[in-house]
């Protein structure tokens, strides 16, 4: 199997994100990476993709989507990898052009602007996969399945939580500054950057949407004009019923994404740090600690895995999953066939939703908290 | 030292309660217990009575309160454990005549009741001592001397949940009967019960008043009447904000009361099933496990714990700190001083703040989760 | 029923354990003390004995056997809770005038005096309860249960190990001076003091003997003449291995006496401080979080309990369950019957078995860690 | 910065470590794996190299040896992934021929031929690295750190564990055929496959050769010729002691590496199924808890983590640390230099005492665990 030649927007020397992209693309060996505009500095972008061995290295995203659709062995697919509010114009340049988008959420900086972008991912013969990368979690798959096939009955209560704690004290490094400024991130503070990924997460393992929230979002820090905590309930179809919390300045979380669903009959639990397990609570037994590979870890999981239960797969495996899922679905579209059905990955529409999320909150929480529906 | 001559309300043969309560009042050996009216069936309070070998046995409470005035050698106190609405009556009998009161929680079924109480209370002679027990817990008094202290920065976020699974599905229990009960129970179900608890501590950790609170309640077992499952976010004065989650219909959750707080210099947490340890984050340090009657564990704790780090205490132990507090300010009041300004225990005034917190919850619900100010 | 009638020696006011025995006795409203000879000092044991309000108190432990042995009400048992030196001489005054005899471990300071009290015990009316307070955790008589009925097939591999760190450098504290003392304390130090605890906690849950062990001892400490870590490998009748780990010198740990169970079909894992846990592991299953009085958790267990699952019970209760034990017996003991045949405590025999251990593990070391039979 | 040309030996369609070691060379993007002889068989290495599209695929590793080594464009290392008893013939190859070789553990399947091949590595231009993986760990690395800063002081105690359960039952698949056979194994049965790896994690974080050790293994399931659980005592030089339990019968462990080392000053803990915390217990203070990248995880850690604390890193990125640090080994070696004093990885030496301790064990165990000295 050829791999696919993937392309980067955004990820120069001094990004998180975009390395984190690359080992991911390379873990199984599907992607390759030839192509860059890996920063919106011409110099930069220039000097990063050189430092990388990259074969093309181009000024700026939009040369880059034109010369490389030109190209035979132009890139087929591209990551972007840059600060919110390009994702929008990044991606369109490339979708239009029917080159796939392997894109990082939040989808957009706006509503308006997903809205755009979901017609434009409709028109494209270009796959669109956003990185919602928790969902690559072998726990995250099973616990999936799990509620699918009804292990813990109807979901009855959600509680979802995405707290850090960088962004306790001001900071003034180039990561938290595009975060916590409106014209690059968006409305949302935390409940953008890491609220999409809990809310997101939720709706992943329930297979529920939400209607309408609650917000009550704060900024701790003195002249942060952006929420670095946010307090959301939740009601979903069906009458489920949730809480999500969000923070950036609670001290002694790293990245403590955490989900627990409980349904009639039972009760699942899992935690990104420790992600290899997933606890299960059937309702009158003991808990069960499922390790991911081990007994009672089922075929969602075992699609996604790659070593056996005990070694641990991280952040970087999830995320790789994320990556592989796409190349299937690539290689099904370079072959005109549908890939498998078991092949799962966060779509426009799922950026949609997150974004609608982010506006929902802020409106929300502008009007002292009154419920407000998610497609508003 | 002689011992205080203790009577009991409740706590008859089937109770749950009582037991615990008679426990807590002997591990440090300063209370007798000698009178009771055990049931509020007369033939069951004295068979119950009979049973534990009382000195005394009446039947019913009102008949015992005016008896033991009388004696010379009458309690001095009386131990209220009896479902929620008979609460304020007992009380009342036994305060009237200068009988310290140690009463369970909630305060009362109303708040009409509780505001009546407070009156009774401070007019009477007699102490009025709430068993809100897990502010017995020594960890539970460190994190309160460590938020005094200002060891964590002013206080910005609170999570707080007390899950429980036992009413997951319909139990017809004795214990399950009254809780689910509004003419026994109150307004509140879980909120009254467990969210109650919650809301204390998270009151006593922080020494912050909650202004308002935003809440969704929710009975998701068929028929039943009151909330099997809350979600409350918090506003406290100065600006920390909070939310609370209570549910009996979390399976795999069986008394997993939570607390961690964020300031602005660090975080706590603590958690009732694993009382002995205590985390604290300082902002920029890792994380530390204090453990009870460890290093790091300080006099607050220490007045509270009699055996060494490692051999851990519990529930019962913490109930007893309870009892213990309130033996100090009873011989205080024997001797007419005042109690040692480190004796702490819930009062009337936090009885009435839990039964407010119960119906603004109620209220906010009924009111699409609209803010209700505490005090409304 | 009428309460037992007690006696106490040692526990003075500066000793540790005596404190917890009393604790213990009155958890379950089954004893009263009523005498002590709380000192091997005369004027301490008196004022000791005051200060408690003690009814009779004595200058010495053989007074008190003479005197109270003559009483109409004299004790029904006495409680010793001397350093180890003194507990031959103290047990045989009282067993000899068929007083039962509750006594701290290890039961003596030499194999001489073990097999001695041994033979006194069995001459004697009075019953002989050792206090291996560890086997009256709940979750440990439900794993002593669990193995009992098949659960984890036959026994293959035991870890047990009770690590510390108290005497990571040199204590001048009373506590610590008559545990690193051979004269008081016996041949054995971390391996008398806490390894006799993992050995027998080892015996308990497994139901097997140890045939033999090769140990060897260490004393890191400068100028200490007692073992301070103890490394032991074990071989059970039947064909079982174990490791056993006792030390005093490892930072870190309070009171972390851990065991592990493996047989053919399934593992069992416990830990002292988090007692109201079992995990238990079937091979090919996931494991499971067995907590004291939830599902899972059966018969042995649940009559050792006080209160529901999730409300934890801690090491004052454990050490109750031996008292509570003990008072079963004594009254059947009373009544010229014998005691429900689930009732248990360690007896003299699994005293002297203790010390056996601890002779062989000082005499293996001194052989250069060779196989040392048990009751050699 | 052109990637190293890697070619593999072993590593076939059904095996499972040479799928490791291709991702963890792929990780860092420092290596390509361009040449194979993948088993044994010639038709199964020719099928296997294809399905992996390397561009050169050999029926036997000699074959690759020699042309690779002719090639201007051969490849610069080879990777021996096969059972044990082939590491020494295939090595011994490409050292020959100074091809860079980096080889699972253990070295070999006797001392006799470690032996030899320290005198091959030593005569080669090649360097020798051996995967032993867990001391790529950044937290591993963290804990050397500590202990080479003194910050727990000398070292008294080290207590390391390797517990797995899937021998628990005879299995008849190819990873238990070769494992539990002596002549592809060699004498250790667990002790050879992960008792190797526990001894080496010891050795390297201590930073403290053993001298001696006393071990009595056992083979539990019947039938089996090596040693399925294994129990040893360790005396290291400068009077350190350990024990080491290595099982593959141990129902509930996974891949349960765990070590605990105790000093003068302070102890540390580290399980590598949750790899990215260390425990760091300064005598006197609270336990602490340092993260892969977080407050307190310094530059050792550092050099090797790719993302963020809270984003966990497992067992494929530990893997790649090792190869990375070849990597800058092996471009050292191209520019003739030394690499920078901080690149580590286990060597031929430490190979040779991996198959010291294994024969150590073995003669130990056949001697009812007398004291056999390492270099025997």
């Amino acid at each position: 199997m050829e791999r696919i030649r993937l392309g980067m927007v955004g990820g120069g020397n001094d990004a998180f994100i975009g390395g984190v992209h690359r080992i991911a693309s390379r873990i199984d060996d599907k992607y390759e990476l030839v192509a860059g505009a890996l920063s919106s500095t011409p110099e930069k972008s220039v000097a990063s993709g050189e430092a990388l061995g990259l074969k093309r290295v181009y000024e700026d995203f939009k040369t880059m989507a034109i010369r490389e659709a030109r190209r035979k062995d132009g890139i087929e697919a591209v990551a972007i990898v840059t600060p919110n509010h390009v994702h929008f114009q990044a991606a369109r340049e490339f979708l239009k052009r029917d080159i796939h988008v392997i894109c990082d959420k939040p989808l957009t900086s706006t509503l308006q602007d997903a809205k755009k972008l979901v017609k434009v991912a409709e028109e494209s013969d270009g796959l669109f996969i956003l990185t919602h990368n928790y969902t690559g979690y072998p726990m995250v798959r099973h616990a999936k399945a799990m509620v699918d096939a009804g292990e813990i009955g109807r979901v009855r209560v959600v509680q979802v939580e995405y707290p850090q704690d960088w962004l306790t004290v001001d900071q003034d490094i180039k990561q938290a500054r595009w975060r916590t400024d409106p014209a690059r991130s968006g409305a949302g503070g935390s409940v953008g950057d890491i609220g999409t990924h809990a809310f997101n997460l939720a709706c992943f393992i329930t297979g529920l949407e939400v209607e309408s929230l609650a917000a009550d979002l704060q900024a701790f820090v003195s002249g942060r004009e952006l929420d670095d905590n946010a307090h959301v309930m939740l009601r979903f179809e069906g009458g489920a019923r949730g809480m999500l919390w969000s923070s950036q300045v609670a001290p002694g979380n790293e990245n403590a994404l955490r989900i627990r669903v409980y349904g009639e009959t039972g009760g699942l639990e899992w935690a990104q740090e420790d992600p290899n397990y997933l606890w299960h609570s059937p309702f009158g037994e003991p808990k069960r600690l499922i390790t991911r590979g081990g007994a009672g870890s089922g075929e969602a999981a075992a699609r996604l895995t790659r070593i056996p239960p005990g070694h641990p797969e991280g952040y970087l495996e999830g995320f790789a999953n994320i990556y592989s899922e796409a190349a299937e679905a690539i290689i099904a579209a370079r072959d005109s066939r549908n890939p498998h059905h078991d092949v799962r990955y966060p779509t426009v529409h799922d950026g949609l939703k997150g974004v609608q999320f982010i506006s929902a909150c802020v409106k929300s929480s502008a009007r002292n908290a009154a419920w407000v529906k998610l497609d508003h």
